[in-house]
């Protein structure tokens, strides 16, 4: 019944599903498991097997991805009724590819590790395109001898691998990661709205700045993506980034190191998460900007106030 | 004596040199000056005429560069004793590359216009490397047909130029550019201390956000190149970026826009000018940064402390 090959796969959302669906075309059978069954209909169209629980997924594999919301999910997934760590099997690879808090994950692979089995975290960016696409890149921390059994997987959801450091690096490089992008995305959305107010075409303003040392991926690719198109749909709900912000925020604090940069940006996401804009897309923050600026972004015009 | 072609240049600092030097050998007969004499050294060598001061320049030029540290010295050059209005020939074509405040370039074109000439603003981005290589952005503010005349000029110190906006837009744009590329220095300063007291190394971390939705200018160019070796020769001080991120906020304030991550990016720059930092390079903003961390980013050891 049990193939070695076999991979469990929990979290079907906007991430894991096309993830899941790249594993599943590359040949590697595949059990999933979601809190919501019905997004594994297209992956169960496509030969997928259906776990019940957790609990089932760790029992018909020894390769198992995570990939949900928060550190929250990853916990109750593991130790919850019906968890993970009820079956899992000694020699189990457990690779956690949420964007998840760096102390739990160390504390969640001690409890791995007390099974006879081995976490890796291994976030991901790139975004819905990338997961699709197999071009995310992914930043795995953790025993490097499991990170080379597990590459060939990881290389059908990433273009790029890079080994980090120990056991929950690779969380803290993604939350160092995404207060980068948040940051950007914020500056480049307030001076954008300056530009506009002072009389320039607001794409005109992202077409400068692609070229000049102010780029960034927020000008490379958000902006003409989901901005100036005024599609917000990045993926990426504000609910989450001002998580990540948050776990940010926790890392600096542990580690001792001030954050001005990164506080403003959680403060920012912070008053959309005020404004009732938590299920929205991250790059809609700018609507916020908008707002505050009397301006539109998308289309260039100003707004009559 | 005066040749049609002839280009005026003054402000032969990091930029103005080899971009003046450029123009020098694409053929173009150069009267240079500058408040340092001796910058103009290696241009006479090449052929560039002196003139004694501002006024000196107008007079033998139509077309007339000028580039210096900001609006305080171009206002002086233009309105001083020996200024370039005191002799502005009708027709001359004054193109201000300087990064100036807007407001003060807007004062000082209706100045310009008065004597019968016109004033373009003509920032650029791109760096001392950009300069040497005619391969910067340069933002342009006023009258489109007059870019036209230009063109050719300006296509030999730049390979991309944009018509921005009516005159001071070249300006602002290059000011929201300038807050844009701080504040995403800082984050990710910020970011790869923090990274590097969680165990990573912080080459490995700039690798990363590269191919990262953290990407920006930082992470592909100004930490490879000027902050992880150690170099910090950018060749822009910091009290100059003080100077744009201050005149940054200014504009803010006239077009009333709330800037979060502007301010926070500033404030930052003070604080490393408050530390007698002035003079140096704004890449070594991060030495500050180091230093509330207790790591060091070049090399990637973490300080004893």
């Amino acid at each position: 019944m049990m193939d070695a090959r076999t991979i469990g796969f929990i979290g079907l959302g906007q991430m894991g599903g096309p993830m899941a669906g790249r594993l599943l075309r590359a040949g590697y059978p595949l059990v999933v498991h979601d809190a919501r069954p019905e997004a594994a209909k297209p992956l169960l169209d496509q030969g997928a097997n259906w776990a019940e629980s957790p609990a089932a997924v760790a029992r018909r594999a020894t390769t198992i991805i995570t990939i949900v919301p928060s550190s929250i999910e990853v916990r109750a997934l593991l130790t919850g009724t019906e968890g993970l760590l009820s079956t899992l099997q000694p020699g189990s690879v457990l690779l956690e590819m949420t964007t998840s808090d760096p102390a739990v994950t160390r504390e969640l692979a001690a409890l791995v590790e007390a099974r006879g089995a081995v976490l890796l975290d291994a976030p991901v960016s790139g975004g819905v395109k990338g997961a699709r696409e197999g071009t995310l890149s992914i930043m795995v921390g953790g025993a490097e001898a499991v990170l080379e059994d597990v590459r060939p997987i990881l290389g059908r959801l990433g273009a790029k691998i890079f080994h980090v450091g120990p056991v929950g690096a690779g969380h803290a490089m993604k939350l160092v990661n995404n207060v980068c992008s948040a940051a950007a995305l914020l500056v480049t959305a307030e001076a954008v709205a300056v530009a506009t107010r002072a009389g320039i075409d607001p794409a005109r303003a992202v077409d400068i700045l692609q070229v000049s040392s102010g780029r960034s991926n927020a000008s490379d690719w958000k902006f003409p993506q989901f901005i100036l198109t005024g599609r917000f749909d990045a993926g990426f709900a504000i609910r989450l980034m001002v998580k990540d912000l948050d776990g940010y925020a926790r890392l600096a604090r542990e580690t001792g190191v001030p954050s001005l940069l990164g506080t403003a940006a959680a403060e920012c996401y912070r008053m959309a998460l005020a404004r009732g804009m938590a299920e929205e897309d991250h790059t809609a923050v700018v609507r916020l900007i908008e707002e505050w600026a009397r301006v539109q972004l998308r289309g260039g015009k100003e707004k009559s106030v």
